[in-house]
């Protein structure tokens, strides 16, 4: 990829922008993943934070923090928190998914092991609390063990659902909200607590957060059927191969016949699938226009996001947060 | 067990005499670990809460804070907290385990998947920190933050120390103080804390609940070896089977001669195990006379926990305490 168009992605240039603050967030993750006791801790939690990811949670919170005029060094510890309770929900995750693969890489369950993936996400939960306490905020504490609590919720909500036809949209967002927009609108909303930014700033950056979040994972799942692998980093169907019932299977068995229906029910429900049936899937999902629909709709979110930040301040960072919004669903046209 | 037998036990005295806060402990345990989307999480939750702990970590919160004076509501919250991670805790314990049996009942990994146990864990960790956070107390969230980093860490020092014949009793120690007494300490620490304790009345009831967890699990694994499975709910040797590295084990290899670390070796590292090798381990502890080593440790511990009440006002609590510290090594006699 040719630095131009790295360049062009808004979320590369507000890295750039913030690549002082960066710096000193990763400073700060690698000093405290340390463990004095315990050497597996930091080996476990480097091969998933030095592994490329793209910090964009903690990009969410200092951007916010500074378009609302903070100063002081607290949005630095608020930036490490989130990144670190993301890093221990996909430690969790990659167990109760048995997953061999994240980032193009093996993931941590399988280099080592479940157990120690299970504890040291348990470790970098403590630490994103010990980090919370040192800012002294009570509000931001407050917002960031609701939005845990809402997480694990969306987890076991997902587990229950797993390869049940019956499950609704409204369940389907519920997940969602959980499993991915609820550590976004925290990261916004801390941002503008901590910059001490008024109640309305607070809400749309709130606001903004969690439309971001939801447009993110429909996009995501609505890729898993079209995109390609470069961009998503799985292969095409690997939620269906998975039975996992996201939007666009959710739209089409909510519209299906009887036939239709006997197809669904035996390859998610019963799982037995065969050659060919992905085609078949996509050809319904077609035939029904539940791809479209589901475009629609994160392209609905990412403009309630863009919406949003009309409330918030005028600032370079808004522009790019805005862009941002539009970026996550611009690969779907 | 006759009532008259139940009624001598100083925690069941301190049950009963805690009856009221304990109730409303219990209301308030029920109610946040209900979940208004994933009704899986409370079923997961009730099979422990419900089975029959003896919240011992509630009532030592209860007492502390009680025995301090303390006259608000603000204890039974920090006693709910102590329950939920305690409890999350044993979820992960048993998946990283892969035990079938706990309290005597089939363990939830058992009876939903590794994968609820892990999430549900996660959930009931942050509800304790929602429930902390209702106390406004930064310190209380700063203890009990930082005893969630050692027991994680303690964990996964344990997780390193398996099997593994160099551990030191150094390491031992660093492993109990993490699995169990740092929520003890955490436990009593915040009761004094919450209910505005002096200082050197705080650092009296943290230096208490430290000693007492460290006499607890010095005991348990002690009655491992010697102990009727209806004090401790195990078989004698369940410990040496699984290949674990306690303070009777640890202590023996110290003293090993050559043909005794070959044996040391071969049924701990290799794990190959003979009918009479549970015998002959005992044989050698008993010949460097480790396990009463181990038991006059333990009760060293429990000494230090009587003497640190030094420092704490009279109170009926402040001796029942007391009682505690020693029924935990008087069944070792």
């Amino acid at each position: 990829m040719s630095l131009d168009s790295t360049a062009r992605k808004p979320q590369d240039r507000l890295a750039a922008l913030l690549a002082e603050d960066l710096d000193r967030v990763n400073t700060l993750i690698r000093e405290r993943m340390a463990s004095r006791h315990a050497p597996r801790i930091p080996e476990v939690t480097a091969h998933l934070v030095e592994a490329g990811g793209k910090r964009l949670r903690p990009m969410l919170v200092l951007a916010a923090a500074r378009l609302c005029g903070y100063t002081g060094a607290h949005h630095l510890r608020l930036a490490a928190t989130v990144e670190f309770i993301h890093t221990a929900t996909l430690l969790h995750d990659d167990v109760v998914d048995e997953s061999r693969q994240r980032r193009g890489r093996p993931t941590a369950n399988l280099l080592w092991d479940n157990k120690s993936s299970v504890l040291v996400g348990d470790y970098l939960f403590a630490r994103a609390f010990q980090l919370m306490v040192e800012t002294g905020s009570l509000e931001v504490l407050d917002i960031l063990s609701n939005a845990a609590a809402t997480i694990a919720e969306g987890e076991v909500l997902q587990l229950q659902a797993a390869r049940n036809l019956a499950t609704t949209e409204e369940t389907y967002l519920q997940v969602v909200r959980g499993k991915t927009a609820a550590l976004f609108s925290a990261a916004t909303e801390a941002g503008g607590v901590i910059a001490d930014a008024p109640e309305d700033v607070r809400r749309a950056l709130f606001a903004y957060g969690d439309a971001l979040g939801i447009a993110f994972q429909i996009a995501d799942d609505l890729l898993d059927f079209r995109g390609d692998a470069t961009a998503t980093g799985k292969n095409v169907g690997d939620d269906f191969r998975e039975r996992k019932l996201t939007l666009p299977i959710i739209k089409a068995v909510a519209r299906a016949d009887a036939e239709e229906r006997a197809f669904w029910t035996r390859v998610i429900e019963t799982g037995d699938q065969r050659d060919g049936d992905l085609d078949h899937a996509l050809e319904l999902m077609d035939r029904h226009g539940t791809l479209a629909a589901t475009r629609d709709e994160a392209m609905a979110w990412a403009a309630r996001a863009r919406e949003a930040l009309g409330a918030v301040p005028p600032h370079e960072f808004r522009d790019i947060l805005g862009e941002i919004s539009d970026y996550v669903v611009a690969r779907l046209s």
